[in-house]
């Protein structure tokens, strides 16, 4: 610690460094724009933070992130109830939501069957998402945990339970990234859009 | 805005994005990351936002950031006072200070002259150096503004205030940094490096 990091600003640069992804050098970059910055802005990020935390629910129907009882997917009434979408994390939405063609609604499991780490599926919600399809008359059900072998074994699992219930199952597609070049595509990859051609 | 950004979370990913270098994207997941963490580090860090910035006050002596009358530098008994370097901000001080061969003290302008934003020498700090200069019989002063116009229009104006006074002035040596590679120097980093050349 060089002698002229005090007290307080060291323990800024502590928590900026505590962020996924910021090293040594940005947290000492952002803790003097904070130094910097106006008051007011400071005081505005300190209260951002514990109100973001503070407020934070899981919805009571998909689990995501939310505010209120219900979040803002789950209270819309243009989405489509019918089908559900269901993935590992709120993170995972996000991305989803980018998607504009997608209408329907999510189920966040919050994580993936994974011996190693001794999850079950009774650690995840798995049950509140059968009695979800019970109640809501679901047509479809798209399992989007990812392509890892955690994932894969969720995604079987669920298929599993959920085969009987006679509703239409249907997994993401892999395969090459739109954009991407084929040098640079991996075997799995690669295998995956082999296995998933569609004739034209 | 996507519909799962609900208020709070929405107001937190704003305040990442008020920081320096770090963009929408960057912005979320660090939010995502608040959400996901302990509420007592989530509170530490909100703390440790608002402790340093009102904890903070300009050294009386030098004007870098400290948190008393003094900074840990001015108030270093082992510090040679009679060696000042002249920097432009704070964050000049944070990286000579990881350079162990310097001893001196140090000296930050608060900026450089810059007609063009309209700041002259008398909204510098200048007028306190040569009152620290006199004060502390003050042998060396090594100007250390930046390899810009503005920075040497500074380090001209401040050299010849000084000259009379019949103290040693240095500048920065400019050149090829440690370690570059020639072929990447630019047309002035290398006419620097020729107009300071040393016999070997």
């Amino acid at each position: 610690m060089a002698v002229t990091y005090f007290p307080s600003f060291e323990k800024l640069i502590e928590a900026f460094q505590h962020l996924p992804g910021i090293g040594r050098k940005t947290a000492v970059r952002l803790a003097l724009f904070i130094l910097e910055d106006d008051e007011s802005s400071v005081e505005a990020f300190s209260e951002a933070l514990l109100n973001a935390k503070r407020s934070i629910k899981r919805c009571r129907k998909c689990f995501n992130y939310c505010e209120n009882e219900l979040c803002p997917v789950c209270s819309d009434a243009s989405r489509d109830k019918s089908i559900i979408c269901v993935v590992e994390d709120s993170k995972a939405i996000l991305s989803f939501d980018r998607v504009k063609e997608y209408r329907g609604v999510y189920h966040v499991l919050g994580g993936v069957i994974s011996p190693m780490d001794g999850v079950g599926p009774e650690d995840l919600n798995i049950a509140e998402l059968i009695s979800r399809i019970k109640e809501d008359s679901v047509k479809e059900v798209i399992i989007a945990t990812n392509p890892t072998v955690n994932g894969e074994t969720t995604a079987m699992y669920i298929t599993r339970l959920l085969k009987p219930m006679g509703i239409k199952i249907s997994r993401l597609a892999y395969g090459i990234p739109v954009g991407g070049e084929l040098e640079y595509a991996d075997e799995m990859t690669l295998s995956r859009a082999i296995e998933g051609r569609r004739e034209i």
